[in-house]
């Protein structure tokens, strides 16, 4: 005998989960697709050389990679973003540009589990590739919105600022050169707090600078006001701060401007982006850190094109949002979709139970047939197990007559029906009360 | 520069064939759930002996695996019969039995390539486990209908036998000890035909015995005539036999005897089934194989669990189905879903187109936003590459006037609405039309 155990840092999902994914991923695809955006698929499986390139850095020691048969060095994929960068390499002639895609898909890395961190998780990521301009920008911005709005996040704000703007003004304070340094300590703002960022900033800069970018990040108010204090402190007019400024005007005009912080402290550690950063907290769990992140980078595929790829994203954690709305309570999980169980009272009516079950299903009633004659209190009991609400019994007689006995589960209330229309009717008055 | 190729038997998916494969995982997913099965997730690494049990077949060698970081044996699933059976060992205890579920996802097998084989494929498994009854065999031939005709099969017939049935013939011929040579030989008989399967069967049986199993698997005629000659053949009454005439009583009262036909030459090589076994071939393309195929087995879960788990099931080839579907033209493919293209007269329209395509899509209508002033002729291409049927244009006058220009880029007629419901009439009436 073998224990059926599963690796440390990876899980079963019963259905209750599965049934909330599914329906999370359907929906954020119908809301990527109702932009544009189409779905792409990568391998699993690519050779290490193209996901890792040719060095190795600290995400290569969590990556999965073996000797395949042939003895090629091969990687599972970690994340959706360097599979896309050598999909587009390889298929920009095919495509029509600018291309928005989406890629909703599990990722694995062999990292240390902590809680809630798993070794196999899924990623949800969504671009535009190929155009240089706010409107790209704004557009994964409003899709950002839509996407969190469509799968029932009822309360978030999207911080953005941008990592031109924060070089120009070290430019204006001549320690550019120590942008990648200032930019992880500024990164921890939240963390560490204002006064360990000034005292790690001093040990690159003056007191004077440390407080000029402390200034900088700490920049609040409306995102009108935080443009304006910006404006300030550079100096007047930036080019990519006008960009910003023209990113919250397209946000005004399409109202979304009331859930937009420009917070100019998140930065995104990364140097692949060279424009604007978002992250987005949620209004009541902002505890949990970032729930969609992304921004602009500046050549998506330069490790296998010389072609000039500039592009905008983001990428939704969708393990990290899912727990989150476990916590708040805005996820009802259920163990099936089954609207109605026809009961069996013998089983030589199989065929005509399937024969009825389809012509409900077909009226978009979902209905499952219970397969043996036990008593009818073990029927319920599997019902509500599933959290069926409906149970329909047809007896000797009713079968002769053609009626039908309706058993609302939750509150036991019984209904007849004559005919067919008649119980679809009835089931969808009850299922709607519900 | 990393050259931006992937592994043999491995390969991207284009838009174009990734909307088509979503859309009908979406339908069958649909279908499946109308029934009451739900969808379960299972790692697609385990541990090694988990997969392949203690032993090394020739399936094995076919096995991605390797160590990981922490010098584990692990593999990658290559179906999802096994990780179901392992699912299944660990969670009984919290499961609803019978278990109905459906698994659609990729599987690995780093088998030689041949035309149309990859090492990364989809497999689509439905099955009921806790059950031994022909209800639930009648369950899963009704829904294999379902599935088939939901994702636009317009017309197969699915074959099928009884293991029981042909055994408990063998064994009157007193030959059930050679039941596996013979069933290996006797599975044969499509390709290799008649003559040369009675000649292997002389090696192992008498002549009057292969002749006596030539006439069982050739018995032939509708579903009542091939039982009926069966009858016959094995001497009378057999319970697998009423069994599989039960069945048929049931498809027939369902209404779906006209699709099936009893085959007697279907065994379905593999120890594994034990009662009933599915195959099913498209009407048009019967050479590419079934499509469709399954059965019962005695003991889902027996290596991992003392606790017997009956079941039935079965699984959708859905790459060869894809394959087979294109070759019959049943696909149409898409290279994006939208249905309404916003030229872009102005970027410092983009708030504001973005503010109307939201109110479009609100209404069903997938609304893309042109990112860039380009020439009008270059967005009605770039609209013509992703096969959107409608354009949007909105110019000075227009904005101020509140009025919409439509145009049907299939036959470049022209319309005019004066708001946004009669525009969202006109989309409607026009998409109607194409």
């Amino acid at each position: 005998m073998i224990e059926p155990k599963v690796l440390k840092g990876f899980r079963d999902s019963l259905p209750e989960q599965e049934i909330f994914r599914a329906s999370a991923i359907r929906n954020l695809s119908t809301t990527f697709e109702s932009f544009g955006f189409v779905p792409i698929d990568t391998p699993v499986l690519e050779y290490r050389e193209v996901l890792l390139g040719k060095g190795g850095g600290e995400t290569d020691k969590q990556v999965y990679a073996f000797k395949d048969h042939g003895g090629r060095d091969v990687a599972m994929r970690f994340d959706l973003t360097v599979p896309f960068a050598r999909f587009m390499a390889a298929h920009v002639n095919e495509l029509p540009l600018p291309f928005k895609r989406y890629h909703i898909d599990k990722v694995w890395r062999g990292e240390n589990t902590q809680k809630g961190r798993y070794r196999e998780f899924y990623q949800c990521d969504f671009d535009i590739v190929g155009i240089d301009h706010v409107s790209a920008d704004f557009e994964i911005l409003f899709l950002m919105y839509h996407a969190l709005k469509g799968i029932g996040i009822p309360a978030f704000h999207i911080h953005l600022s941008h990592r031109g703007v924060f070089n120009a003004y070290l430019n204006t304070l001549s320690v550019s050169s120590l942008s990648t340094e200032i930019l992880r300590i500024v990164d921890k703002l939240q963390k560490i707090g204002r006064d360990e960022v000034h005292h790690q900033l001093c040990g690159y800069v003056s007191d004077q600078q440390a407080e000029g970018i402390l200034q900088f990040i700490s920049a609040e108010g409306s995102a009108r006001e935080v443009i304006e204090a910006l404006k300030q402190i550079c100096g007047g007019y930036q080019e990519d701060l006008e960009r910003l400024e023209q990113l919250v005007s397209f946000a005004e005009e399409a109202g979304i401007d009331d859930i937009l912080t420009i917070n100019p402290s998140i930065t995104r550690g990364l140097d692949y982006y060279t424009g604007v950063v978002y992250e987005t907290f949620l209004d009541d769990l902002p505890g949990i850190g970032s729930v969609c992140s992304g921004g602009r980078y500046n050549d998506l595929a330069s490790l296998y094109t010389k072609q000039h790829l500039p592009g905008v994203g983001s990428s939704i954690g969708l393990d990290r949002l899912t727990a989150a709305m476990e916590e708040l309570g805005l996820v009802t999980l259920r163990s099936s979709s089954v609207d109605l169980l026809i009961c069996c009272m013998d089983e030589k009516y199989i065929g005509a139970y399937q024969r009825l079950a389809s012509k409900l299903r077909r009226e978009g009633l979902n209905t499952e047939v219970y397969l043996s004659k036990r008593k009818l209190p073990q029927q319920f009991s599997y019902a509500e197990k599933r959290m069926i609400p409906l149970a329909l019994l047809i007896g000797e007689d009713e079968w002769s007559s053609g009626s039908f006995t309706l058993k609302d589960l939750q509150n036991r209330s019984q209904y007849t029906a004559q005919d067919v229309p008649s119980l679809i009717k009835r089931c969808r008055t009850v299922l709607k009360e519900h």
